[in-house]
């Protein structure tokens, strides 16, 4: 199903079980999630997505609740089922209610509408928010 | 460059006087975007609409800046130029400063990123996220 | 602006023009729009897309007419500026009014909308509709 | 599989239930497919998208099977598999015949073809077009 | 399963095996994918877009197995399961190694990822580029 | 017309004047394009994606050509005006000429095409494929 093998930990090279390690160890987990399994075809990709992940989604000027929220967001906008599951599920891990993950869905139903409205129109953007 | 007129306050029927009346009011302006001047042409659209943004961009289970900020999220995503521009100034009115922007576009850019990688490799779901 | 070189008729080798000649006399027009003159710097790539929309566009099961307008929802949700132009332009030509334009976006709105809802909430396909 | 619980009838609370049961009147059938079931989470969001989808797809300067195919043309666009199914049903049933479905989606792959010739080629609009 | 009858070479139209005849020929198979046999709904549809496969996918100024990952790049972008799976199994055939694959999804995520950033925050092509 | 503000060499903190330096020193020119001038606003998020770039775009198992030409099929597909520039004059700077620009359109065009047939008819992956 998967296009690429995915690497299990058994079968693992050394620096793929290196960042293996690390994810679990930061996640409190015994077990690694598909997305990383596949990229491990590619350690170098492995290390620098998993890097990226942790600098970009670490608490910062936004909390990281609502930088999961926005991963949902862009990954229901790009209909994507495997990140669209699984940073709900983090989502959720990190206090999202039902109640916001159904508000965060209609605003984003409302911005893939307002955004087809606009482009299709091609409303020019007013000077005032230039 | 609109591909339908923009309707000016002074030409517009009186139930799209009445929208953009409500609009002004509720921001405290005394100017009316174009985006609700195109869907003036349609003032059952412009009503519903108006409508459905108030609703759904209202306080609730997610604070309204968090909202405007999954609406940038959307737009950026989908290159609507449009939205991008009107929300991330109504975002920065309710508080987004440049370090929460730049952290919100970095959030935006790896989810696209991290979308296609799975998309592209077609990685199952894990059952632990279903 | 445009990345390729714009090939005006003066300029354009014989098969480039035999295409041209076609446009203009299918069109009744005496212009060839932009986008036939950048394709025209691969007259293989020319000749090929205008018969593809020679037969695609003609009328049958469906009428031209809806044919525009489809054409038209497509590129206001992928936000293709030009096409958007070009495609509303024609539809106006054969009988699209301004109300049936704004009905036409308010459903590529809503589509763009709940295709997001249901890609977010990832809602299996009813049985009944397989 | 769905990421929330859908509502079934007998679990419902009445204002869900005024909903579904408008639809099963509105539609002529006895059961209310996934999609409602998974926006009763958030009552105001049926209800309202519920509102919307009457509104839109009514009989006006449109007939209610082209604003179908429209329907079906931005979901296939966007790759979203349930509103795919569930419009492509509903077009059948107003009378869109196999002949009409495959012109339609002939339609649909010109146009996703011809905006990425566009935007790739950043081909300036002519001015006859604005 | 599909939304339109699959057309096996049993039941095909002489004009409609005629085209399945061609590709299993070029392809040197004794079988026709599924792509085809929707397509076939539509002879004319199916004829033309066999032709355009052909002549895009020649071999010219791009060797054949660059246009079998651009292609893969394309549907991995659009999140199109059937054609990432069909044109992956076409650039292994024409010889992409797993590690070419990564690398080819490592440039289509980066892109994704950069559109984003500069959609997002809008902005200008430098003049060098124009 | 920038979101942000563009940082500009002579008002650049040391660590983004390293990353100009570096970019300049690695490309042989003497200026910065805007895209880095923007993700400077963020210096953390202007070395992660230099860097990330870097490592990416190299050559490796596939030519630095190739990756050019597939990174402007992402972003035409996207229509991402700015990386749809910059990157065709990048790939053109390592040797594409005009006619494989063209041949790159065509491809874009026709996986584009195919992506919404396969997706909108719902087409089953062949078994083969997986």
């Amino acid at each position: 199903m998967s296009i690429v093998k995915l690497v299990e930990y058994a079968d693992a090279a050394p620096e793929v079980r290196a960042v293996y390690d690390e994810i679990m160890r930061a996640r409190g987990t015994d077990w690694v999630n598909n997305f990383w399994k596949a990229l491990a075809q590619d350690p170098a990709l492995l290390r620098r997505t998993w890097e990226q992940v942790q600098q970009v989604m670490a608490p910062g000027a936004l909390d990281p609740l609502v930088k999961e929220m926005v991963y949902v967001a862009v990954s229901a906008t790009n209909g994507c089922e495997y990140c669209t599951c699984s940073h709900t599920a983090a989502a959720r891990k990190k206090g999202m209610s039902e109640a916001m993950l159904m508000e965060l869905m209609a605003v984003v139903g409302l911005a893939n509408q307002t955004n087809r409205l606009a482009n299709g129109l091609r409303i020019p953007v007013d000077p005032q928010f230039k």
